[in-house]
Formats: C-alpha cells, structure tokens, sequence
C-alpha cells in the first residue's frame, strides 16, 4: 500500500524516485522509526522494477542514515518524522463532562488506602475464593463447550444465552416469583443492571429515593447521571417508615419534582446488614404502589438468607403488576470475576432494555454465561451455598462476639451475610482509620455510603477473605485505637 | 422469619393464633401461591410450642382451604393473596428517555428479517466458526486456570488483565505505535469502548464527523446520545476530501457549534470495505490535527490486512500526541462470543474512562481475558490470523467476480475483508431485498449505514459465513432480480 502511489516516470532515474519516495514517506511519518521495509526483491517485484534499483536506492538512503540494515533481519527506517515533530496536544480535562467528573470524584478506588498484604483488611466483601470449586468449574467449561462447540464464541443474543435465562427465570420461581408476565435480561454484573435501567428511564434532574446510607456505587451512579437523591434514613431497626410517608405525601405536593425509582437492599443491606422482615417488605412495596414509584430492588446477597424459603424477594410481591425491577447477581458470592448479573421485570421493559443494551455492550460474554449455566445446572451452587452460609454464617458470628467485647459502640448491626455496621459513641471513623493504618489494621470508613455529610461515626467491617485469628487480632486493634482516641477527646 | 414478629398471648389458644397468623400473611401475599409452608415439627421447635398446636392449626387451615398438603412432599399456600389483586400498572412508556427511544427506534434486529437457516444470507459479517481452533482454546484455559487458580474468578481491575493490557501494548508497538505515554483499557468490545468515551467526553448536542456511510451502531449510539451528525461523503475513492475542508473551515466560524471528535475506520470500512491509504491516513490526521478536533479511531478488521508491516494504524501518526483515541477489537474476526476490545490512548484520558468503567460494568470478565491472553500469547493468534486471510482472501475474490459478471451495478466497493459495497443503477435495494427475500436471499440494505435518507440503492454483501456454491447462486439471485425490476421500471 505505501508504494500504491508511486507513479515511476521516466524523466528521473528509478532508483532516485524509489529513494525520494521512501524519504518522504518516512519523513511524513507514514513509515514510522525502527519499521521494517520491505526487502529489495519484494519491493522490486511490487514495482515491478530491476532488483539493482532498488538495492542502489536502499544503498543512498543508507548513507545519509535514514535507513538501516541488521543482517540476518532486514531493513529498517532510522528517522524521526519532521513533519510531526509538533506534538498535537488536546486539553482532555477542559473536554470532560460532568458524568466523567463525578464518576472520577466519587471513585473511591483512586482515594482509598491501597491493599498490602502485610495489612489486616476488613475493606473488602468480596467472596474467599479459596471457597470456589475450581474442578467443577473445569467440568463446566469442558463439558459446554462440547455441546455447544464453536457457536458459544460466535455473535449471541443481547437477551443472553437462552438456558441460563431459563434457569434463572425458574430459580426466580421458587422464589415465590411468578414469571409469567416477566423476562430476564443478562448483565454484566449488578452494575450493569443499574446503569442500563437508569439509562433507558431517567433524565437529569429526576428523584431518587434509596435508604441513607446505602452501596456507593449506586450513590455514584445517580449522581453521575444528575439525579437528584432523597435519602430515607436506616436505623437501628432498618427504614424510618414514618419520615417515609412524610417524605412522599411532601412530594406528591410539588410539582417539579419527579420521583422515577425508589431503590432498595432487602438482604444484608449494604452497609448496614440489615434484613428486611417480610412485613417492612410488604410495607414498603404497598407505599411505593400507593404513590406509583416504581422499586429497583437489588437482590445482593439474597443468596445467603439462612431459609430462604420463607423469607421472599420484594418482586414476588408484584407478581400481577410491573412496578418492581429486580436485579440479581450470583457475583456477590460466586465468580464476581466473570461479571454476570440479571434484570428482572415485566416483559415489555426487557424489550426496551434489550436494545439499550445493544448500544452499550452488545450482550454478556457467551461463553460466561455458558460456563455458568452450566455449572448452577449441575448442582453445584446448591453445594456451594450450603457450604459457604455455614463458612459466612461462622465467621460472622465470631467477628460479631469480637466486636461486642472489644469495640466500644453506640450500636452494631446485621443480621449475618459478609459484612458488620458499626456506629461508634461518637468517634471520627477517618481519624480511627488513618491511626489504624499505622497499626496494619483498615477497614470501609462509613461516609462512603452516605448521600450527606453523614455517617463520619460510622465504619463497616468485610470479614469473609480474614482468617479468625485475624479477625479478632484486628478487631482488638480497632477497639484499642478507640480507647486511645477517646482519651485524648 | 415470617413468624419473627408473632408474638403469642395468653387470651387465646396457641393453635388459633397460629392460624390466624398464618392465614393474614397469606392475605397479604407474604405467603405466596403454591409456596411450601415449615412443617410442623419445624414451626412448633421455631416457636417453642407444642407441635400438636401447630397441627391443629395447619389443620383448620387445611379445611378452609388455605393451605394444602401433598404426601411426602409438604404444606403449600393455596389462596391468592386479597391485597394485592388489584395489578399495579406503571406505564413505562411514558418514564421511557429519548436515548432509549432512539436505541430502540434505530435497532434494526428488531426489524430486520430473521435468519432461517434456508436462506442464503449475506448480512451477516461475523466470523466463521468453523475456523475457531477449539483444542486451542481448551489448553489456553485449562492453562491459565492452573497459573492463576481462583484469583482470575474473583474480582479484578477496571483497567483490564495486566498480561492482556501489556500483550496489546506490545502488539500496538509492532505497528508503529510509541506506546511510552499511552495506556490501554480493555472493553467488552468495540461498542462499550465507544460509549465509555463518548460518555464521558460529549453533551447533548455537540457535533461529531463520521464518514457517510459509516457503521451502523455507531450512527445509533451518536444518535441515541443526542449529537449532531456531520456525515464526510465517501465516493470511489474514498473519503471526499474537499467537501471535508470546505465544512471544516465553514464551521470554524460557527460560534455554538462544539465539533468533540471524528469517528473513522480507515481499513476495510463498513460497509464500503475502502482501505484508506497511507496518504490520506496522514492527510485526514494533520486536517483533524490543525481544526484540533480528536479523532476515534476504529480499528475495524484491521488485522486482515494483507501486509500489515506496511500500512500504519492513524494512531502510529499521533505518537508524541494525544489527538487519536483508537479502538481495536479482536472480536470482529475472532472469538465475538467473549467480547473483549481495547482503547489504546494517552494515558490521562484512559485513566478517566477507568472511573467510568467502574459505573458502568466494573470490568471486562477476567476469565475471558486471561484465556484470551493466553491464546494470544502462545502464538495461537498468528497462526490463526493466517489462516483466515487466506480463507477470507479467496473468498472475497470470488464473490467479487460473481459480483462483477452477475450484478449490473454502478460500482463496486471493497479492499478485501470480510464484505463488498455495491452501488446500483438507480435500484431501490430495500425492494430488491424484499424480492430476493421471496426466492431465499437476503443482504444488508445500505440505508442503515447512512446518516441522511441516502444509500437507498447500496447494499452490502457479507460473505465470512457462506460456501462457495451459496455465494455465486446467492450473487446471480440478486442479478437475476435486479435485471426484472429494472425490466419494470
């Protein structure tokens, strides 16, 4: 291609209009430093030319050191380009948006606390991979790709692979769901659920309602996308029903406001750890019906909830109706490295959602989905869960004794899953932090999961990836570097 | 925890406050249809009551219908619930925004005609499968697997696989690249690399440059976030660079008009399938360079390139500057069904999009990425990468002999690749493909690839999944029909 327009004339010698050519396509930078060139008896047969032209023309550019020969390996261009020896310099920061700007403020991963290993880290609620079954996972991998062979890696569906749809439709099912005016969406991860949904539904300047506090990224998203958040406050007993109701009949009074979504954590609430009793599901569920708010409900951790026969997912609640979004992920607790989360909702919303998802993704990795299908197909999520609510259920229990014996606190809650909520008597969760870090110790500072300045007392404990000498080495620490703080208080 | 909050009394029998209970939570579809009750060893250990309570109680509920029992299997709710019947019915048509409208409006797999395996389809430009090295793959997975073990199944970064991001650097430095102040972000293929940046650096009504016609998706997603479209006309030659001039000095005068950034594919163009020479390459750059308005670079099937030593992606122009964003994405000829691209750019913007990737889908499934890697990584990709140019090579010239004895046309277009462009004589091709859709043919009307209503008599013919025998017949069906309608007008 880079000789396609050189026309070769008969007014010049060819070996000089090989050589000029060459100069100049190095000089424009079209063949840029240290590229290889084609050989002389290439470049001879591509013109169509005699090789000594060529080997005379390479000669020249040799001697005036624009090209280069390494014997053995060819010919190669030596100079810098002059023509664009000015750099091109875009001023990004002045072309960034205000959704790049807040989703780079509000990242905590580029202000936290890096992870060392010799650190005791209570930051992190991912799951203890060592937990994972890593020869299933092999059996599944092997086993879907020969059944499905070389299609599960060819262009799918944005829908995502049918038999895990059907799965998860079923396992919906037993959750007192019926799906029959329902569709599943596959996403990746949780994240994608929010963000496609938000996407498709709101637009600047809408409400939100979600409890205060809840999961920062959700908080980053809305305020990333220009919502306006309105926080319903957690307490000791989980949602304050009462400023609720107060909230929404104020709303229903103004006109510019437009609450699209309400969004809500049933199962081990993040941070808190707080789970919802049926009747605060049942509660919540007909307020939001009453006043028309439409509920996402993220389904984190559901799959740890001790009997999950009796206790039911928000949107079995709306089995008639299209008011509740649910979006489930497996991630939390199994495989978060292959980012496969679930919308579910009434029909007609997937069918949008479907092409929104084309624009963004296209659709979740097919062979991921394929793997997971059919590892949970297998049984072995059912083997998996058993084993690890009692690992969880175990070391949630210990590091909640060690936090009531060692921590001094206004109060702790959660009711199990990965993680603790601590409020402490009045004690800055930053400077605890900061004074903990020289002690080896670091652990989620609660203000991350505030949508106001709130929560500065406040601190959550991930335990599921410590061992419990460390949890209860690190837990000492914690309440000692209190006792220390509130001395000089 | 459906009993949690039961609190027994003493006024009246254990069994009757039992039932009662039991019965007002079915009410209220806390219990719903058909869902299995606690026997009544479970409930009466659950309550502390004497289990003939609970059996009388389960037994009055038997009689009046409430619940139902099944041998060996349990107790079941029966009653739909009395409070939520009436339906909640939220029209989500009304919440729906303008992108989702617009993603939906402009999915054409939601009108296009579906695939039947007994037609002859050209539309399609997906890899062949077939070509796909299974046993390849298996080993790069179960080899991976064995080097990283259950990290690569737990959480990773937003920025990618670290072997994967410096294989690509590397990669991108054997085509001319000088990847010193560049990073790399990996995407779930080309489309979230588009939509990260177009996210974060555009607003609702900026100005975007693209080649008319260009790729379909990326017209949607331009649309779908609100920009205004300035379309550069391509003819024979390529990209009509006049009337790009002449705009670009005309909207330099223009005060509220934001030009943020050209999109181009300079090898094998969809749908023209145009290679852009290495002159233009360069004369496209320095036009951008001195109107600064950065440029997308998709790296579109780049890889079939013939003599990739030779031609430079624009992006190896942009060496010392930050002008060019380039998108590649393997996935366009190999393994699709993984969804794995990059952004290759200066380093500042990549670690921006970081954070939005974080709101978006956290990261690129670690898996796919490591197999990918290790695929990659063994030589696996080269070889491959062999094959198929040959593959594809013979089968691009075939069609496009069929193309030029069977299809009267005004030209044709296409450099090689995986499709041919076809401009008729003045033949509606959205007609044409309804009639060769009769006799079991059907294309890719060129319409979709246009910003404005032109390209009503283009089509584009894919040709990676076809036989031979397929393409010649395919080829004179749509010859044969051209040659009936133009008997009619």
């Amino acid at each position: 291609m880079l000789f396609s327009n050189l026309k070769l004339n008969n007014n010049e010698s060819i070996y000089i209009q090989i050589k000029n050519h060459i100069s100049s396509m190095i000089d424009k930078g079209l063949i840029s430093n240290n590229s290889k060139l084609p050989s002389t008896r290439e470049l001879s047969q591509l013109l169509n030319v005699s090789r000594n032209s060529v080997v005379l023309a390479y000669e020249e550019l040799k001697s005036e050191g624009i090209i280069y020969s390494i014997s053995g390996k060819g010919t190669f261009a030596t100079s810098q380009n002059t023509v664009l020896n000015i750099p091109w310099n875009i001023n990004w920061d002045t072309l960034e948006n205000d959704y790049s700007k807040i989703a780079n403020n509000m990242d905590i991963v580029k202000s936290e606390i890096p992870w060392r290993s010799d650190l005791i880290s209570f930051k992190s609620i991912s799951p203890n991979g060592e937990l994972f079954d890593m020869e299933e996972l092999k059996k599944s991998f092997l086993n879907r790709i020969s059944i499905e062979g070389h299609k599960i890696l060819n262009y799918g569906y944005a829908k995502g692979y049918k038999p895990l749809i059907d799965y998860l439709l079923e396992y919906m099912n037993t959750k007192g769901v019926d799906t029959s005016n329902k569709d599943i969406l596959i996403t990746n991860g949780f994240t994608e659920g929010l963000d496609l949904l938000l996407s498709s539904f709101v637009n600047k300047g809408d409400y939100i309602i979600c409890e205060n506090p809840t999961h920062n990224t959700a908080i980053k998203i809305f305020k990333a996308l220009g919502l306006n958040i309105i926080g319903i406050n957690i307490n000791k007993d989980g949602i304050d029903f009462n400023s609720l109701e107060n909230t929404l009949s104020s709303l229903k009074n103004k006109k510019n406001v437009k609450v699209k979504f309400s969004y809500i954590t049933p199962s081990y609430h993040n941070p808190t750890g707080i789970v919802m009793s049926p009747e605060n599901r049942y509660r919540f569920y007909n307020l939001m019906k009453k006043y028309n708010i439409a509920i996402i409900e993220d389904g984190f951790n559901e799959e740890l909830l001790y009997s999950s026969s009796h206790i039911f997912p928000m949107c079995s609640l709306d089995n008639l109706s299209n008011g509740v979004i649910y979006i489930g992920s497996f991630s939390k607790i199994l495989f978060p490295g292959l980012r496969i989360g679930w919308i579910l909702c009434d029909k007609n919303i997937i069918y949008k959602l479907e092409s929104v998802k084309r624009c963004k993704t296209i659709h979740v990795s097919f062979l991921d989905q394929g793997i997971l299908y059919d590892y949970l197909s297998n049984g072995g999520f059912e083997k998996y869960v058993k084993k690890i609510r009692k690992f969880y259920g175990d070391k949630f229990n210990f590091a909640y004794k060690c936090i009531n014996k060692y921590i001094p606190n206004e109060y702790i809650l959660g009711d199990g899953g990965l993680h603790i909520f601590i409020k402490l008597k009045n004690i800055n969760s930053r400077l605890l932090l900061s004074k903990c870090h020289e002690k080896g110790v670091i652990f989620m500072p609660g203000d991350v999961f505030y949508i106001d300045n709130n929560g500065y007392d406040t601190l959550r404990l991930g335990f599921s990836r410590l061992s419990f000498d460390d949890i209860k080495k690190g837990i000492k620490i914690i309440g000692e570097t209190i006792k220390e703080l509130a001395v000089e208080i």
